[in-house]
Order: structure tokens, then sequence, then C-alpha cells
């Protein structure tokens, strides 16, 4: 349970893919200018998550360090793997047991889905869902993604603070600078900062006075592969570019390259809404797209 | 001068960039059915063009395959690199003095510019210019970008046979296979196999009766940067996903990370037409966007 005043330090992380580019040209440019990373109540401290990655434009060198926050891979696995390196390095700057342990850490990330400004959250602590509630009703074309799977623990940067949140926002192209998303992910970064700093004064709203629509992880879908594990099958011409757009049985989800329709399965009336469709990342993990399921939550 | 039923043997190259992923799912599928690869009067032959960086889903891996075209690279320059080795294996087998020279070839590529469907000619001989201007005419989303300017000579993979031809499709992420992408790919190489087809067997149209719409390079535009290199500026979102359009004088091109809005400086009236707008691969080359511009040419 969250009480004001108690938000001291936020840290805030971008490229730790280091082919997402908003993130980290958004952190250097509030290096440049660090009044418009902070509020009267806290304190910000900007860091890249992975330089190397970032200099190669690749989004990881070793492994992925977004998924590099389980404690098993900090311990022992790919001990000699760069991102465990630069895990243990985050921690020890900003863990709880760290030089200058953060309350809050906003993660900063771009997606080639057409994602729009997504708050992704891994936990519904109170203090999370207020703050994407706050920051939907300061501009409807914020959505909440609830990615709360219990498969997925702790492997994030997020997931490793009790009061971690990632932001995506999409669609870009890995290795491009769009003028747009550096303008969303700047404004919706700073409606969060002012979320933080009401929190601080006592000025967010008042606990159950709001709703918060949000989009439950459910389940994810991959490609249609051939035995050798190639994709035979592009998502849907009809799927493509439509993240949180209603999906019911029988919607047409992939195009097979020889012309063939394949169709969402699910039962009849239910309704489920796609998110990070066609993310390039997530061919290595086996993702054409997750499926959510609407919610509207009391906060 | 290009005479009737000499185009026996064409190539066709995907993924000579191995993170454009849709030229080498169109050569895997058409090596599944070479019936549609191919016309009654000529042989077609499919190529990847670098398989390494396309399993690893990288442009290239020690140097850009389309950019060791040139002489001196071939003979001496970062001699153990990949991508000389791929240029030489692919000359051995499709150049002047290879195991099965082409007489045309076309290399498929995707940008992340929206360049819709393009054909790029390196050079205007007259087979070029009537394969285009058939295109044209068959389609008329088809734009053609000359692409001449003679500090690039025969780096390209194209440029290295009197007969190439680049294709270009874009929007599309590096990493991402788009169904429309795909589609489009498809159906403009099929046009220009049928040109082929017609020039071989007399039937494509009479020299001199076609126009062809054609933007030719002027020159290249680099980002804003910093003393270290780092741009300062991203794409004007006002130029952003605006290729082909008309710039004039004082139009803006591109928004600096604090504000400031950068402007095109041209003779007063000159019209140009921006081409590769934001294309993630040429950052690093130091290229925003190119310029050119629109000429009319008779075929």
């Amino acid at each position: 349970m969250s009480k004001p005043s108690d938000v001291r330090r936020v840290a805030i992380v971008g490229a730790t893919h280091g082919n997402e580019m908003a993130g980290g040209v958004l952190v250097d440019k509030w290096r440049r200018r660090p009044e418009l990373a902070t509020r009267p109540s806290f304190e910000t401290r900007l860091f890249i998550g992975n330089p190397r990655a970032r200099e190669l434009v690749v989004r990881y060198v070793d492994r992925d360090l977004n998924r590099s926050f389980a404690p098993e891979s900090l311990e022992d696995l790919d001990a000699g793997a760069y991102e465990v390196e630069r895990a243990r390095t985050i921690l020890g700057e900003i863990g709880a047991a760290g030089a200058w342990p953060a309350d809050v850490v906003f993660d900063l990330h771009t997606t080639t889905a057409a994602m729009k400004k997504t708050i992704v959250l891994v936990n519904h602590a109170p203090f999370n869902l207020e703050l994407a509630a706050w920051a939907q009703a300061h501009d409807e074309e914020v959505r909440v993604f609830s990615w709360l799977d219990e498969s997925l623990p702790r492997r994030s940067l997020a997931s490793a603070f009790a009061r971690g949140v990632t932001l995506e926002f999409g669609p870009t192209p890995q290795g491009v600078l769009r003028a747009e998303t550096l303008a969303f992910m700047e404004r919706t970064l700073g409606a969060c900062l002012d979320f933080v700093e009401a929190h601080n004064r006592g000025a967010a709203p008042e606990r159950g006075s709001g709703k918060l629509e949000c989009f439950t992880y459910v389940r994810r879908e991959d490609y249609p592969r051939d035995a050798s594990g190639a994709p035979t099958a592009a998502v849907h011409p009809e799927l493509q570019d439509r993240d949180y757009q209603a999906l019911e049985n029988g919607a047409p989800i992939f195009l097979g390259y020889d012309g063939e329709v394949y169709r969402l399965e699910v039962e009849p009336g239910r309704v489920l809404y796609p998110v990070f469709v066609n993310e390039a990342a997530y061919y290595e993990k086996g993702v054409a797209f997750c499926l959510t399921e609407r919610q509207v939550l009391s906060v």
C-alpha cells in the first residue's frame, strides 16, 4: 500500500534494447536539461540500460537484457554475458540493496507494433494502477497492458522493482528515431512524473475514485512454421497494425506465403485484444502477437 | 541497344541485406514454386545474397554487401570480409565471366522509408528504362528512382550488371515481414518478368512510344549532428513518410530534439522530391534522405 511522500528516488532507463532509439535520445536530452526529468518532491537519475548494444544499434550483445533480471540468470546462467553484467550493475546502482535504491523505475521501449502509448504493468501494486489510471485520464491514447503471466517472473528490468513500469511506444522500426515517437514518449513519461509528484503531495486522486481500462495477458500466438522452424505465414493484413482492436473466433490472423488464411480459435462469444502484433524482436521468441482480455478495474 | 530474344538467364537475389525479410521469403517461395519465377522464353535462378546475415537477422556481418561490388573491394579492401567473399561468389555464378552469366538481375530490398514500390536504376540502358516504364504503366504506384551518382560507381549488386535493377519496398521495419510488402514485391517482380517475356517475344512497346516518370538523384542530406557525431534532430514529422512528395525552399526537414526546426535550402522555385526518408540503415552512412528531381523521359 502506497503512502504519500514516499517516492524520493526515480530512475529512468533508456536503451535497455540498443536498437530502440527514442529512449536513449530522451535520456540524453533530459541529462542536458535535468529540470525536465524531475519534480520538486523527488530526485531523478537517468540511465542508459545497454550502452554497448546502443553503440552497435542491436537489441543486445549476448542475451536480451530485458529477460536477464531473473535471479537465476544473475547467479549463474551465462555468467560471462555482457547483459548479465549490466543487470548486476543496474541492480547494484538502483536495486533495493543498491547504492541509490530507486523507489520507482521507468523503463523506456519502442516496438514495431502499433501499440501507440502503452504502459506495461508487471504487477498490480496500487501505486502502479494509480499511475496508469492517471496517465490514461490525462491522455486517452494511453493503453495499459498487464503482463502478469506467472511464467515470466522477474525477468524484465521493471519486474525487479515493486514499482517498476515499462513504457512502450510504436510503431517504430528498430534503428529508427521517429520524431512523433520521441514526442509521445516525452509526453507520457512527463505525465508519469506528474503523477509521482501528485502522489507525494497527497494530491493524487483518492483510492477507489477512478477506473482503469486494462488489457490483461491471456496467451501468445506463434507464427505457423515448417519442420525447420521457419515461419510459413505472415501476420494477416487485417491484423497488422491493429493492436488493441477486438478479435473474435474466426478472425483472420495469418496469411500463408502460399495464400492460406489462418483464423483465430477462441470460445465463441469471447472477445480478445491483440498486442505486440508483428514485433520484430519476438520472431526469435516464438511470438507473433499476444492476446489479452479487456478489464475495467476500480483504482 | 537491346534486341528481342536476348534475355536467356534471369537472376533474382533476395536477402542481400539479411534483415530485409521479404526478399528472402519470396526467393524461398519461388524456389518451392519455380513456375512463378519464370516465363517461357528464359530461365530464372534464385539466390540468397547474404545467407549468414539473414540467419543472424542483421544487414551484414562484416561490411555492406550492397556496397561491396566495387572492383577495389573485390581485389583487396577487407579481403577477409564475409561480404567480399559473397560478392566474389555471386559474380562467379552470375557475373559476365561466371558459370551462368545472367542477362538480367533483380535485387530485392525493403526499406523503412515509405517508398512504396520503387525501381532503382543505376544506369539508363534502354532495356532498364523500358522495363521501368512497363512496370509503371502496369501499376501507377510504381516509382522510379535513378541513382546515377557518379560517386557511387559499381558498388551495388545491381551496378555490377548492365541490366541490373534494384527493387525497394516500404515502409517496413528491419527484421519484420509484412504481408502487404511481400505482396507488393511479388506483384512488381512478376510485372518485371512479364516485361522480360514481352521483350524477348518482341511484344514490348515500341521504342519511343512511352513515357517514364523518373526521380533523379540530386544530393543527400545528413542529420544535424553534434561534435561527437551524434544526431541532434529527427526527420521532421511533415517530411516523415512523405517520400516522393514535392519540397520547396523553406520546407521543414528536421525537428531538433530541443524543438528547433531546420528547413530545406534550395534555389527558390526549384522543386525537389525526397526518397529514402529515415531509412534505418543510412544513419551510419550519414544520409537522412536523398533529394531528387522529377523528369519525364521518352522511352
